[in-house]
């Protein structure tokens, strides 16, 4: 029998759930839908009823479930386990939640937030194998992240560290919804990626965006922006361009105090848009200190939407000092 | 005997050195000059000398020696102990001092940075005790820091982290030495504040310093600055609040990503002028993250000019098991 876990994603519609091997690969998986009013009581038990099918699942299969990990939609006291909220799901404020699921489930569980869960998670399973210093960024509605130093999750002592997305990269910057200006995430965050595109666009900006937004009625995303930009629509380009230039100024900065092997970045602003990656690598490479800039590599996430799902796992298969290497 | 450590801080144009007890009090002392053309064997023999001095100074006060720590101006390979090179002193190219030292001396040898054995002095025996997550920057022609994380000097896997004077605050700020735009070092680090000024003042602002510079021959300093501003001069007061708030910013972010308990600052900008630590640390309560904004205080460095020579002693106490608590 070997070692795995019980990895749990709770996110705002569904909570997905899956038993994880040492190495990171899903054994077997379920999940089950919650929403912003899903009653507490009705969440824990259905999570109960699934860690125990899946734990039969798993045996059969030939695992052994040795705790269970959650990532968790808010913010958390990862040593003891307590839910201070979930911002987008009622009724979570101050549980604590890993003594209540240890004493039902009689196992090991390790929550930490979702940002953290995927960071830990891409780095010993995803793109950032081999590395044991990584900064994770997940670009999506907000800017999330995680940072692992020395093959841990980098919490600081009142465990707010890792707020990647609210370093300050413009003083002079667009208001940020965290009362601050020129945040990372009022440049490369999709609301406010979206809402700048529209304004330019409403200013008078010629772009093919227009008339598919306009005539075909489709819905203005980064991604949409994308596939201008790969039409050539210059606009979209450039404006992509400088989404790469603003990403890759902070990383320039995260990149001199921190060091790191790898800079993973996921979420839907990363996904598909080699060029990003590109503008960031360049921007990094000239403008970081050389041998911090040398050693460092900027790498697409690689798990994909089961990040989450394996982060959450990875919380307690780290721990685990029979955790086999790789093949 | 209380075991103790020799404490090296290389300088640009004098190396001091003392032996440091298990509290960070420095139990003798003594200072050898250098200077940019000295030669690398007589300081090596001037080092050898001292050492055996100090160590026989320390014995009749009733301290054991047990290693000696080296403050060094430029990169090191800690680890190795390697010197890469010291910008300000010739022929220390790719030099193994701790290899050369620890054969002579007979005693374990660590090396660092001079910013990073500057932190861990501070925050082990000066304005950072009692804390374990501390970031700590020196303001002079530079800005130097070091990042303490858990007690532990952070270096980063090719030990080029913690730069922190290359944030980037503004991308559309002032060029920096390091190629970049708008790193704190442009706005904090003296030669760029008494630059500003100067600019300003040919502008034709109105300010005491004027005349001070033009009519007295004063030399245009941060201090000088600071002397109007406190004279209630009104250019050189804005001046300063600017500053506290630039750098204030920055620190915003650090604190977001790194949540310190404490934040200690040194050097000439910082020092006797408690209007900057003033704006500085109304400028995170108000703008970082609330958990983290409240857990972290903004001090003053307490060891002044033996700052780096208890720090670089701390780089052999802190690993010594034995260390005892301070009374």
């Amino acid at each position: 029998m070997k070692n795995a876990a019980i990895g749990v994603d709770i996110g705002g519609t569904s909570v997905k759930m899956g038993v994880v091997g040492p190495n990171g690969r899903i054994v077997c998986r379920s999940n089950f839908p919650t929403g912003r009013h899903a009653k507490k009581s009705d969440v824990l038990d259905s999570l109960y009823e699934h860690s125990r099918s899946l734990t039969a699942q798993a045996k059969k299969a030939g695992f052994r479930v040795t705790g269970v990990g959650i990532g968790a939609p808010g913010p958390i006291d990862v040593e003891r386990g307590f839910v201070y909220s979930f911002p987008n799901i009622h009724g979570w404020e101050n549980t604590p939640l890993r003594k209540i699921l240890e004493k039902r489930l009689r196992l090991p569980v390790r929550i930490d937030n979702d940002a953290n869960a995927m960071a830990l998670g891409e780095t010993l399973f995803g793109a950032g194998r081999g590395a044991k210093n990584t900064i994770a960024l997940t670009l999506g509605t907000g800017v999330g992240g995680g940072i692992v130093i020395d093959g841990k999750l980098f919490h600081g002592p009142t465990y707010s560290a890792a707020e990647i997305g609210h370093i300050v990269l413009n003083e002079e910057g667009p208001q940020c919804g965290c009362g601050n200006r020129g945040c990372i995430e009022t440049y490369v965050g999709n609301g406010y990626f979206v809402r700048e595109v529209r304004s330019r666009l409403a200013a008078g900006e010629k772009s093919v965006l227009k008339r598919w937004i306009e005539e075909d009625g489709r819905e203005l995303t980064p991604y949409l922006v994308w596939q201008a930009a790969k039409k050539g629509d210059g606009f979209a380009k450039k404006f992509w361009w400088e989404t790469g230039l603003h990403l890759g100024n902070a990383l320039v900065g995260l990149v001199n105090v921190f060091n790191p092997e790898k800079i993973i970045l996921g979420g839907g602003v990363a996904q598909d848009k080699p060029h990003l990656l590109d503008s960031v690598t360049r921007t990094i490479k000239k403008k970081a200190f050389p041998i911090a800039a040398r050693s460092v590599k900027v790498v697409p996430a690689a798990l994909g939407v089961d990040a989450g799902l394996i982060g959450a796992a990875a919380l307690v298969l780290a721990a685990d000092p029979k955790r086999g290497r790789r093949a």
